[in-house]
């Protein structure tokens, strides 16, 4: 690694368009000094808006490419048409290649899974990636994964996830050994559809894994934060996370009709506004913004596609923490540790030698 | 159906004893004055407890039963156990023969879904029952099922689930045709499981059936009260409702925190005092009480079981409106509305003739 953060941008993805991306950069950029952008996508569109950020252009470069996959792309449309030439590409060849140390989307996050998955291939002995999500709590931020890369997945891909999730946690919250839970519908042993059983069978044998496994926890102990990395399958982690940003969003929108219902409300509300004003600030989604793709020989975070120049700017700061921390090596480090599984998943391979 | 609500209540069920179920059934006989209850249980408890509550004594009728299920008993268990002689199971049985309108009780989910299923049996037509949630949104209170009494589930049942949570849409919201979105992980045609995707082929075809198919919905669409039904199978509709909840508290936690930081936030927060008591009681979990049980020959409600008093009130009186606006009829005729469906799952007699 050398001394900057090198930062691959799709500068193209996103529903803002370029202007937004840049925009955060300039702010990421405010934040953090040793950052370099290299930012994918038309020249004849990115060169005059980079003209507008003097701050950034001693530290950006642009990389053109002619192609920009759509929103909404299918995941193999975009693989077929967009390889080689799309600045979503080519923003992961870059990290490929060793010119940046990670890279960021706002696109289509299938058509990214599906071209992170292809350019940066899955780590030795990870069956499948997953998508990390960063999620405060009452106590402290936790991980939850995976959120939308897979639907389904069986008992090992859960172990998988685990050992992603741990090793996330270990990078950005500097724990030496997280506590991990698998999401399920109760906590007795009986709870639950069958992977999700096998996998705390597999979970409970591996002590020293980088890791303490928990046991299961209930939807409501996300919020709580009662461990720091809490495991799913995609489809419900990311049913999980929307139902609770939209919770969040109901109980602000319920706060603003209370706090404006009459003139004394407001009276009071004014008064409060600061610590009003601080919990706008923790409750804004632009500041939680982005995924973390996990298990691929390469880190990859995806940005909301319709968020805005704060958000994006909250995104690359999480770029940078994981490219700082060196999550990659971390992962491969928690995969040696994890100790063999049983031969019942014999189609991936064990986790053997160095994953990176 | 007399002119009183018979509710027939597991004065047993719980974790807080019974005297938190007469207490909340007086609270609910004070808001509705036509009910009448039969307390199940056992009689040396429940009579001296009875005679703290002379308001309940004139509408209330005591039913001995020897055993008590307990909270972490499991399904099987309390069926061969507490078949014939439990509260629970008695308080089912009144609905059964047709002492009582509605039952209810605040024990163990398990335990008696599997007793009500035995007892009251599925409808004629429905593969399996379901626990209906009713939802608060931003828009309007709406139905969120299944929340836990399945684990997974094909096309069929989902479609079941439509028919069934259209149907408490009608009884209680009085809505002639209300909306229905299966909940997913994107709204294109393409994302989900292959049970999700072959619902919606299902829900599509199957206009004038009681209600209107929407189409996917995602999460964050249930606090928005995108759709008046969200369906989706048990584990998936769980893990949202308590994400939900957890969500909704560790707001609540924040919004406090913030009011308490300082005393000029503490003034505002006086002075707003009443708009922030009125914010209180709608975030309040025990004001939103009450799983309704639906597929069944027969209204269940299942009380969260650590609730108090004014919980215990709030699910007996979503029992009284269940009994009240005839939910039975209302899924009956809901299921002859819905078009016979394609032969692909012959397991399950098509929905014919009366099923109450």
């Amino acid at each position: 690694m050398t001394d900057s953060i090198r930062i691959s941008v799709d500068a193209m993805g996103g529903d803002n368009g370029p202007r937004v991306v840049l925009h955060g950069a300039r702010l990421a950029l405010r934040e953090r000094r040793n950052v370099r952008f290299i930012f994918h996508g038309r020249e004849s569109e990115l060169r005059p808006l980079l003209e507008g950020f003097p701050e950034l252009k001693p530290v950006s470069r642009i990389a053109h490419s002619d192609n920009v996959i759509a929103m909404d792309d299918k995941p193999s449309n975009a693989l077929r048409r967009g390889r080689g030439n799309s600045s979503m590409w080519a923003a992961l060849e870059s990290v490929r290649n060793g010119e940046a140390d990670v890279a960021i989307s706002g696109g289509n996050t299938g058509a990214l899974m599906a071209m992170a998955t292809f350019c940066l291939r899955p780590m030795e002995g990870i069956s499948r990636p997953a998508i990390a999500a960063i999620w405060p709590t009452i106590r402290t931020d936790i991980i939850v994964l995976d959120v939308g890369a897979t639907v389904g997945g069986d008992a090992r891909q859960l172990v998988d996830f685990s050992i992603l999730g741990a090793a996330l946690a270990r990078a950005l919250f500097d724990q030496e050994t997280p506590t991990v839970g698998l999401l399920n519908i109760g906590t007795e042993e009986l709870k639950g559809h069958e992977e999700v059983r096998d996998a705390a069978r597999l979970l409970a044998g591996a002590s020293g894994a980088g890791f303490v496994y928990h046991g299961f926890v209930e939807g409501d102990d996300i919020g709580k934060g009662t461990v720091d990395v809490v495991v799913t399958e995609g489809f419900t982690g990311n049913i999980a996370l929307k139902t609770a940003e939209g919770t969040a969003r109901q109980v602000g929108a319920y706060m603003r009709d209370a706090l404006r219902a009459d003139p004394i409300s407001m009276l009071g509300a004014a008064i409060a506004g600061q610590a009003l004003q601080a919990l706008r600030r923790k409750l804004d989604p632009r500041n939680i913004n982005g995924g973390v793709f996990l298990g691929l020989n390469g880190i990859v975070i995806k940005s909301h596609g319709g968020t805005d120049e704060i958000g994006f700017k909250a995104a690359l700061g999480l770029a940078y923490e994981m490219a700082r921390s060196r999550l990659i090596d971390k992962i491969g480090e928690g995969m040696r540790r994890f100790p063999a599984l049983p031969a019942e998943a014999p189609a991936t391979p064990e986790p053997e030698g160095n994953p990176a």
